[in-house]
């Protein structure tokens, strides 16, 4: 199990889950549950989708595997130049990996590769935001500042720096304009302070899924990408968890906030969560600077077994296919607002302190104490309590500490979006109750 | 693509593979290949087999996704159970990721965790050999040995200490008993060195496979265990390659190299290459020290969003069932020695100077010059023309540079292996014959 509580280890209490159908799983004593989260941000399409299914079995019959490294096959060629289609800018060179882990990891292992070729081995910085997350290996878990995750790692490394969370809080007494510039000014000072010509990457999500779906303001992403450019620092944005769809565009970056990264990595929602794959889509432009008559006769030497594995590329296609055919990035499009405006009234509930949404991501944050600064150790066993209310109820929630994310199926319809927030109000007015119970 | 050549970027001519049956794959203009390499040593079972695609597409739409954070599944569940009763020893407790990489780069931060919760953070270094390969994210591929993989990546690490690659050279004039306590002595004192209380983890694979598949001398894992025991050492065997029946068992540490380590990582051959997945396999009593009333409150926070992915483990316990159904790993036992024989008497030929075989993996080492110490860059160039014209001659050899590899599919029978053989044989006569008429 991933985070498994070692006190506990061998002792897992965890629902089985022994089906799954559109927005709903069935675990094993038959309790249909809405699936709030949408499995881990990735179950776009929905279950039991029979497209996928059928692409599976007939290209695990066809070509079951393919060896990246010496042949080709024609499901991975062909998702390559589907992607490359839908990422902004000139981003046409796709490489696949097993997940999002893998793909950030390619990623930074790229841009050291890049400024090696490029005659410039001190250039091999890392900077990152605390509460982003960016996947599970040894380089990326270090990536990753969401405190809850360091305990007992080797978290820090001498390459990664981190900065400020863009996240805006009204109470501190900026406006989100001058929040905005202060963000910049620290990234600014942060390169000046590392140097320049040693910082290699600026890796970002468009918005920070894990960190509780965290929006910076209106045109941050812009700025710091005009940052990056000034220093040639490559801007990796990690659409692992925005990428097909959950924000109603293929991808995020340019669409919803603005901007045309170097890189782009995504997992997760390309097959639905239906088989594992992960991917990177690389501007032409960085390219060309190491390769063709640059590439000063170098290989880059990273891979997978399994990039661009046929029956997992297979499945990534028939899911864009299903995605196009059924209008689904329009119907995310068009649900969204409604979406919100319903996670937005869960706010006339004393505990909900904050609520943020885009596309079809959402987070209601709980603190008892509206006032104090973070939530403390009372307020992250409310998330507990509401999401043991929500199951009996209905409604997977997956509480990240204090907060509730729902991230639901994209295919989820207006009616199933009232039910979901209808449980989760239940949910979160009874766990506010045992608490008060409980003393 | 994978160690791709830079300067011929988006220029790759490599055959485009349409279909696979059983030990066969099928190009696109046609070309009935014999997969010489078993995709990437993963095809065990061979391709289209409807077993595998039905249990792919039944799984996907049954349950397609189940978050490993919050809820469990049965794929995994059995899984996990099938494969902790075939590891050795108290291998009980299976963690699943998305491949060879993820799982070894997973054990190495598990042994980073163990020495921080045990209170010695200084005990982090890692030891591994020369020519051996551990995966491809930034840790991993710190940890390999083949110098091919380095240039232009920053593979240094502080944390990594390089010994010698357990590869007997009878040449050199020593016995093999004597070669084996030198490498025994130099890993004592690569430990003396460093410091005991500083070494957390020696990674090695049972034989060395991309490495050239260097079988070790006799003895050489059970006396490098016993001196990881005397310092407290983590024995982790990365069972990518040799797991899953390749030599002829589950697991090849104990039955086949006589230890008994306390972490396997697996991959590949757990389902036969149909669809990405990974993992590990920990000691009960090495989890023991840091779990339960030793815990001292901490989380293993280090997950997948496909770990324990139901669809990836239903495709493996089908796999299993296969090879336990058509009785594959006796076949392999079988038909091994035969396998070895005829690669052995490749050896008439003037430039095989080398041939390794266990199981049904096999090395055929080619060099001009039989009396050179290392190959050359001539050597290689004969490699990539014994697979040029083995490809024309039907069959799939993918040399590692001067060295052809066989690893094919385990359900390959005796005349097969009689006609990869004798393709081989004329490839090679071939290759040596252009090298001469070009000079």
């Amino acid at each position: 199990m991933p985070a498994e509580e070692m006190a506990k280890l061998g002792q897992s209490q965890k629902p089985l889950l022994a089906y799954g159908d559109g927005i709903y799983v069935v675990d094993s004593e038959g309790r249909r549950l809405i699936d709030g989260p949408g499995g881990m941000w990735c179950t776009q399409i929905g279950y039991n989708r029979r497209e996928i299914a059928d692409a599976l079995a007939e290209q695990a019959l066809r070509l079951s595997y393919n060896s990246p490294w010496y042949t080709i096959n024609s499901p991975a060629s062909e998702l390559a130049e589907r992607v490359a289609k839908e990422t902004p800018g000139d981003l046409n060179r796709v490489f696949f990996t097993t997940g999002g882990s893998t793909a950030v990891d390619t990623a930074l292992r790229f841009s050291e590769y890049y400024n090696n070729v490029l005659g410039r081995p001190e250039k091999k910085q890392i900077i990152v935001r605390r509460e982003g997350y960016h996947g599970s290996t040894s380089l990326t878990a270090a990536c990753s500042g969401r405190a809850g995750n360091w305990p007992n790692f080797d978290i820090a490394s001498e390459r990664i720096t981190f900065i400020s969370s863009p996240r805006f809080r009204p109470a501190k007494g900026l406006s989100e304009a001058e929040f905005l510039d202060e963000l910049v000014q620290e990234f600014e000072q942060t390169i000046e302070r590392i140097g320049p010509e040693k910082v290699a990457v600026f890796l970002a999500e468009p918005l920070l899924a894990s960190g509780g779906v965290i929006i910076p303001p209106k045109g941050y992403h812009a700025r710091m990408k005009e940052v990056c450019e000034r220093h040639d620092i490559i801007y990796v944005s990690d659409e692992v968890v925005t990428g097909f769809g959950r924000c109603g565009e293929w991808f995020a970056s340019e669409a919803v906030f603005g901007v045309v990264p170097d890189i782009i990595t995504f997992a997760k929602g390309v097959t639905s969560g239906y088989v594992p794959l992960g991917g990177l889509a690389i501007s032409e432009q960085l390219l060309a600077r190491v390769s063709g008559a640059n590439a000063k006769g170098g290989f880059f030497t990273n891979g997978y077994t399994y990039s661009g594995h046929p029956v997992s590329c297979a499945a990534a296609i028939a899911n864009m296919d299903v995605i196009e055919k059924d209008g689904i990035l329009d119907h995310v499009r068009e649900l969204a607002p409604y979406f919100a405006e319903r996670l937005i009234e869960l706010k006339t509930l004393p505990c909900v302190v904050d609520v943020r949404a885009s596309g079809l991501v959402g987070c209601v944050e709980c603190m008892l104490d509206p006032d104090a600064d973070e939530p403390t150790a009372l307020d992250k066993r409310l998330g507990s309590l509401i999401d043991k209310h929500c199951f009996e109820l209905g409604l997977i929630v997956r509480p990240l500490g204090n907060m509730c994310v729902m991230s639901p199926p994209l295919v989820i319809t207006r009616e199933e979006v009232d039910t979901m927030v209808d449980i989760l109000r239940q949910g979160i007015v009874l766990a506010t109750e045992d608490m008060r119970t409980s003393g």
